[in-house]
């Protein structure tokens, strides 16, 4: 796990990553996970595609930078009845 | 940092994370980027827009998970001309 930081006044990157739901339907992670047996690659059980966020932001000394996001998350980039997101903050820029 | 596995019999979890390279343009992380201002979130400085994968697997004992991974990378999940990415392997089930 990344360090966590909850409140800060440095730059921060956020890390935001969303997956469908277990009980939703992942097409898109069910035809990489044939592709892969295709290629020769065995003990393939299952695959998962998601969607990754990393928001560099310059949090206020009083916010609570981990509440911020997760109300990013809530209000533009996760659809909550089909996704699941968890959040990782990590210091200055992080390298992917 | 999760724990680092790199040879294992056990089902293992490996996570990549694919951003588009620096000096590629990310209009997806653009218009994140300026659609959380307009929703009145401060301080975001910039945001990339990115994929994430969570493979399950069953390696043999004798295999160097990391390695097969980074093969898959190779192979299917990755332009490397356009796209950089990170490998985390994460024991057993992962909990986005």
């Amino acid at each position: 796990m990344a360090n966590k930081k909850t409140k800060g006044t440095g730059p921060i990157t956020a890390r935001i990553t969303v997956y469908p739901r277990p009980e939703i339907l992942d097409p898109q992670g069910k035809a990489i996970a044939s592709a892969l047996t295709r290629l020769g690659f065995d003990g393939v059980e299952d695959v998962r595609a998601g969607k990754s966020f990393e928001i560099q932001l310059r949090a206020a000394a009083t916010q609570d930078v981990e509440e911020v996001v997760r109300r990013m998350c809530k209000d533009l980039l996760v659809n909550s009845v089909v996704e699941d997101y968890s959040v990782e903050l990590l210091d200055g820029e992080a390298k992917p």
